[in-house]
């Protein structure tokens, strides 16, 4: 474990992410203080230990921990109330927020921009947590003119917080999440906007598959349509890519005659699919942990799932991942676990010798 | 529970459904038999007790279970090989298949289509199951022609198998799974495959969102390419309509000065992406159970999870899902547990009661 990063550090914006970084720090010892427009959000994030809510004339590092939309006003500001203070933002976009900052007048030598990768589907103070940020990555994007010194206090300050710092320029980060998450979160809503279009009966024949690819479709529209807005030339350029291979495959299926073993640029497609797959951290990912898949089928009654997991943990066996498998909105009877290819072996001659069903 | 559905019943193809199918109606004490082009696949299955691979003259029903680019010529010879039996068959795509059979002589008034939605990523008879379609949908689709008393036949089949017939017509069933199966793989895989345009730092900032739906872009991409090119002229018409949604937020995006609130048609597809999202059968899907989730911060250590769950089991709580957050591939100590609402307040209260970290 490093030091953590000198403090002390104003956070400006109470909210999950501002309160949440605060209990990160104080949980390090870092001197942190709070401030929020709404009174009540500072008052909350003070109760539950995020800093003090006291004012601050010296801070070394602020953090910027308020919406998209009014980040860039609020890091410029941040800028001429501290002359000497790193400041940083924990905003889902770049280079449009950044970019404002300067406009407005802030120091781009000293504003370095960050992002870390710990959204949670609840909001506000009371949700705030020290360890939302434990493990997640942590962009730290300084701008051209930014001091390499203050970039450096930004990863200390990730470090601290439990993540891991990721250096990369705005201009990069927002291409990346355009493609790993602004685009995909576009196609989920279009993709689940579709069953609009069909009947009930229709709607029946859904399986996993498509739950799986629209569960971010679930997402709030007006936080989304404030990221989308921010990042929007990035976004529009994958998603215009992405229609064009859309119309790509349209055209060879509809060139095709309709039979096995069917039209070579879909192939092609589906077989592109696979690599770029491979490429995502986890499974499958380069760098990452393999996972091997052991399916086991159990009755549908309280405590069969837990009953698989303690005989788990009897073998020493380390679950990566549990999947269950549903039916018309029902769990069914099938379970995945996911393994280390080294524990499959020992993992299903146990499951076996219990008396589990393991499917081969 | 029905009576079983009369046979004897001849499967024609012994793979992983025929012989599942088998494996299904045998467990409901009806008489089946086997054929395979392959003489080992006959012989596993039968070994497997899917049925008996002795020559049958007088099946009341035949089940063809061959993959989707010889179901058409198949169908056909048993049409006229067994001039008194009820046809049907297990292919994913049906009106290709099904007018093919008809072109080629079958009779459309005993030709009954069929489709299981129970595939599974194996193959071949070793991995079939006598509950492989235990609560799943089954199709069953006559063609205009089809008599009603056969298309019974067929829901009768399905039931002993263990399955819930759904009525619809060949090009119903098509269209539907176009938009929930066909037309998302498709999506899935050239969302993945943007994956292969970006460097690995980029990847690395790939969240749980893009996991979820590129996971199936895993699939096989022969086996895709058969199903695609035999439904192609629906799924072509679900792709081309989602290629001009995407244009359309394209345009808006690039229409918008950058800032929020955002583009207002991007609110609009997201907003309809939330409702279509509603319509899935399952956590919110109409007429099935809604459910809540409950998040638990865990140990990364063996038998955390397990222990979660045993202790619902004490506390009576049925778990209806359970999803692991995973951060650069390796799960985090954050699980999601899906119960029925009104099970939320007696599992919160008697998990922190128990000392585990719950979520508020």
């Amino acid at each position: 474990m490093n030091a953590p990063v000198a403090g002390p550090v104003l956070i400006i914006g109470s909210g999950l992410l501002g309160a949440s970084v605060g209990l990160a720090l104080r949980r390090a010892g870092v001197a942190t203080y709070l401030e929020d427009a709404d009174p009540d959000a500072v008052r909350v994030a003070v109760e539950r230990g995020a800093g003090e809510g006291s004012a601050i004339t010296d801070p070394r590092i602020v953090v910027v921990a308020v919406p998209p939309g009014a980040a860039g006003a609020v890091i410029a500001e941040a800028s001429r109330r501290f002359p000497d203070a790193t400041i940083t933002d924990v905003t889902s976009v770049k280079a449009q927020p950044l970019g404002e900052a300067v406009a407005l007048g802030a120091d781009a030598a000293r504003v370095i921009g960050g992002h870390p990768l710990a959204g949670r589907e609840v909001s506000g103070p009371a949700g705030a947590r020290p360890d939302l940020f434990d493990d997640r990555v942590w962009v730290v994007a300084p701008m051209d003119a930014g001091e390499p010194r203050r970039a450096d206090d930004v990863g200390a300050l990730a470090r601290t917080c439990g993540a891991l710092p990721v250096r990369m320029s705005p201009a990069e980060h927002d291409r990346a999440v355009a493609v790993t998450s602004h685009a995909p979160q576009v196609v989920s809503s279009l993709l689940a906007a579709r069953l609009l279009e069909v009947d009930e009966e229709a709607v029946a024949v859904s399986g996993q598959g498509l739950r799986d690819m629209t569960r971010i479709a679930d997402s709030d529209p007006a936080l989304w349509r404030a990221i989308l807005a921010a990042n929007s030339e990035r976004v529009a350029d994958v998603l215009s890519a992405l229609a064009d291979d859309l119309q790509a495959v349209v055209a060879d299926l509809r060139a095709g005659d309709g039979r096995p073993p069917g039209p070579s640029a879909t192939l092609d497609a589906l077989e592109r699919g696979v690599s770029g797959r491979q490429r995502i951290p986890g499974k499958h990912g380069a760098g990452a942990r393999e996972f091997a898949v052991v399916s086991v089928m159990v009755a549908d009654e309280p405590g069969q799932v837990a009953s698989v997991l303690v005989a788990m943990g009897e073998l020493g066996v380390n679950l990566e991942d549990i999947r269950i498998e549903h039916v018309l909105g029902r769990p069914s009877g099938l379970i995945d676990i996911s393994v280390r290819p080294g524990s499959v072996a020992v993992l299903e001659a146990g499951l076996r010798a219990r008396g589990f069903d393991v499917r081969s």
